[in-house]
């Protein structure tokens, strides 16, 4: 019952839309609809380790996880806006709230997608899903940042897996089925050399959940055997005219 | 991505799956789907307060509920079955357990509605709830009743809304937008004359669970402000291919 | 065995008190307890929507919802306060902190009520919480502030109800029998002009805590049908020598 | 606003109505009411170790223990009835709710004590938690156990404190002075030979719950420096009219 | 600070300690420690789909499962003992309890294994656990069956993984680098040719868990990339003199 | 399988480590670790009631606490670094969190011992654990203030007991005997004149949580029946080779 319009991602850093919701983002633009990524910071200082050890400059480690974030978003067919606001800590402040009320003004997303709201082993993750639902309420008002478009609508706000979702409080409610997208989804990942160690992992985790998308549909669905999967907890309640 | 095949409730007292659930039965009737609501009990005991005051027999009592949710089912376009385990205490058998096998493997239900598992003012609940996801996985397997017809696949489950759900645990995922299928719920509401009060009580919350509807969608949805809806909480999470 | 000493009232905006409060207000009123509410903001941006429709502009839309605050507070018998302190978001500064403590000392109340810890329609309520209980914590020590009054005691904090219980955690423990003061809850509720559509729901809020006060207290204690009633959740145990 | 009529303990074991709520039982009988502890077994197995180790005979030790049961109830002038049920493990039945429906009815009580719902060392307790609960709601219904007298109202109940409340998922909700019957709690405290080693830890307990009664008071209440508490959890929400 | 005694793993089917638990049995073993494994049932009915899909027979199947639990039991070193108490429900009956005591008892383990007390997939396991709990407290209690050997100590109990870890509310609280016996844990899956498609699954998932042992524990502690591990939640607190 | 290095203590105010966690400690020097204690303040405004009451002058004050401290963590064998932060309330800033992720690399602990994340009773200890886990994952990214020093590895964090513990959500998994250092503690709590009425409180419960640690580990490992303890909560999982 909501319309396929535009989709947002917020997150932290460039890994974390690839790793997490390559999959959702894929679908989205297979179906032709509009997907923006921000990506709060370049994850220049928590997510480049191999760069800095490699002793290579601020700035320079900013362009390279810039580069690789937008051909990762190219990759999807997505679109993808950095707001440089910095990691390691990542830190909420009133610009940055102002500039993502102008941004989900001008998308008006029918669909957003950002972390999970505990991490043990990531500060920056639980600050970027406040900052992305903070900025939704604010928004939705039209008393906040007048004359910046239409106010927004009630967007429903899917949390994408963490990397150790038992250790966060991260109770899956939906398995997406990507197994269409999934070349997709490994091209991005392909993209990420700073962190290539994780193209396994994640296409064990995408196998894994496309078996539990399997089992959670029954053998009569047809949901082939080497499906992939992405899992995601809601929110806000579905509105919906079916149970299924 | 679950075909709307027929639908299943399992309750405790012929009252429940009127003031829980009558949006849901209703709206896959009106898809055409097959109902089938499994009623463990006639609420004799526990929810029959007036008749015993009015010093009617076990029997007769039973009669009455019987035909009150039997009138309720029929204003829904539902098939209903008793199963007379008897309630306050309803207590889960070996014997229980088999017959909800069987009507799992002949149904094949593609979707199961039940009870949450808490409720601290009705200990029937939370058993009939267990009774039915029991019931559920042991169809599941081969080895189970073999004989009885072909194992259950894997239907989702969603919880209806406890009478005082912010006392039971129950946090809703699912808003079900019940407005066309309204006068339909009111129809079968109406049938149950023992628990006549709570007509209205179940008036006000669907229009509630309407407005939240019509809040957690969006303006653009085009949800009428007269909106009726009915919340629950799924068990498995949702197997999809879009996220909205 | 707390004295019935003043109560003070913290929220983020002038319809906090009102819709979820208001009932309590004026019971503490009639009892000729002094209540001071604190209002931190004018809900300008968050709560206004109309008036931003409407085209006015910020300072007539505070001078609108000041009025309409002092109004209700007017019609409860109750002081309010307003902090000025902005919204949407409302931002916990030191200097709110302080001035809140100053207040918490003049006041010496023997009662506090203010929002729950989560809301996730709403981020100024959860930063409203946090401001009241930390403040209250910090008017507790001789060495903050010294020389702005008598330190405070431990006044028992309770949180009111949240627009939707079940999706803020929000399990309440005590409910409050506010029918012999109904009638001054709805004449402050008439004040609100700006989120009248409310009205009518809060009314049905209050029947349906009211049906869950007689309920929980037994047909013996002499509820009548139609009572009204609030719900509240404690912070901190319950002093007492009595279990009742 | 509960009237203070009868009070109803449910326990697993002698031991537990002695060093959990020898307090409540004192005030009340301190009060006039009257107090009825239902002990569901004599904790011939469980709660007699050095019964058996000294070679007793399972008759002999049911025999030792219902004396020091009844000699605890009479030291805090309440009644107490032993039901015999067996311990270790203690089993829900058919028969045993149903004679516990039968003392409902006819005490009546306006408040009822009885264990947690979790306990790691120990599973008789939260079984005679669910026993005393169901038994509660069961007794409710005219259609339960009908000529056995009036059917019950809503009596609160409270949930002592478990052994080692931090395992156990208890989050206390009422701190009752219990200093003016401390006295009566440690005379209780002293007839329990066969647990003797407990009773310095219950009274370090019961100074301990004291201090924090005071801390949660405030100073100005006038709780002494050598206060004694009990904590109780509630199972329902209290219905008052006022917030303190 | 316990000593290394002997080991027992209680778990409803064959395959239970052969997915979650051979590392842990296989360490022991390496340790010279007595592992003794307590399978309450054969899985005859839930975990042997496979088998009832090729016609064979309940006996058969018993002894089918039977045999492949005695060589998965075998290549690891450890003793197994099959109760044959039924699955597909897994009932806790007296009978069984009283048996489990008398095995506690005669082995006097100082670490027991079992499942996680939740499980929405499979009904057998939270029963399975609760038994395990329930039998290993009774057998602390000199009044239980006396004459059955030493009353128990207080062995720890640690839960082992789930299949779905997030759907069961397991977060775990150890993980068990079982790099040195990763040979014997894959010998041991290789037997249970029923279950053959689970074997890469596992696999996978001690890669996993190895990683993230490597991940917590730091890089100095020199765990090799290729390290495997399996995840367990503690019942109850370790006690120690060293935190670390 | 950590090795026994350096131990970092991150606490709010000086009283913080001494009441809390002085027995690991002690320990932790005992067998020749070095053991820092970073206070983030002096408890000045806070924790120090009485001197406010005395008149005594902020620097005074701040005088008194350090000099306190000081001679706790002499006591004790410690060596202490007092931040300065302020207190009451602790707030978190840049500045601060880049001192403390210097301090973690200058260390490099092998554990970390700080506060539970939530305190109804005390605003700044959730800061302070917040800090200290936060500047415990900065100082693990290479890009993070690169030039102060080998990144950190992964070291354990223990969270210490609460005043309140079963306020806080603290479910200790780990309890610490601290019998053999149990003078070094008491030495340390008796240099805390400013809150002297304390000494008796946690004498008492280090002797409670020492009959807990006997209780968890069975009669058969030696603690004496005067053993003392300390309980805290793990953050991440213990890595491994041994259950028990």
């Amino acid at each position: 019952m909501t319309d396929a319009g535009p989709m947002l991602v917020v997150c932290a850093h460039p890994g974390d839309f690839v790793w997490r919701a390559a999959g959702a983002i894929a679908l989205a633009v297979a179906e032709d609809r509009q997907v923006t990524i921000v990506c709060l910071s370049y994850g220049e200082r928590g997510e480049s380790a191999s760069q800095w050890r490699a002793g290579k400059g601020l700035d320079e480690i900013k362009a390279v996880r810039r580069d690789e974030g937008q051909r990762a978003a190219d990759a999807l067919g997505a679109k993808i806006e950095f707001l440089d606001a910095g990691d390691y800590p990542l830190v909420e402040t009133a610009a940055l709230l102002d500039e993502l009320v102008r941004i989900y003004r001008r998308i008006a997303p029918s669909v957003v997608l950002t972390h999970a709201v505990e991490d043990p082993y990531n500060a920056d993750h639980p600050v970027a899903a406040a900052i992305a639902r903070k900025a939704r309420i604010l928004a939705q008002a039209p008393g906040v940042a007048p004359g910046t478009g239409d106010v927004l609508g009630a967007p429903p706000v899917f949390c994408f897996e963490p990397h150790q979702p038992e250790m966060c409080g991260f109770r899956p409610d939906v398995l997406l089925d990507i197994t269409p997208v999934w070349d997709r989804k490994r091209a991005a990942m392909e993209q990420l050399a700073a962190q290539g160690h994780l193209l396994e992992y994640y296409t064990d985790l995408g196998r894994r959940r496309g078996v539990q998308a399997r089992r959670n549909s029954g053998p009569n669905l047809g949901l082939p055997a080497d499906s992939y999967g992405e899992a995601y907890q809601r929110v806000f309640p579905l509105v919906t005219r079916t149970l299924a």
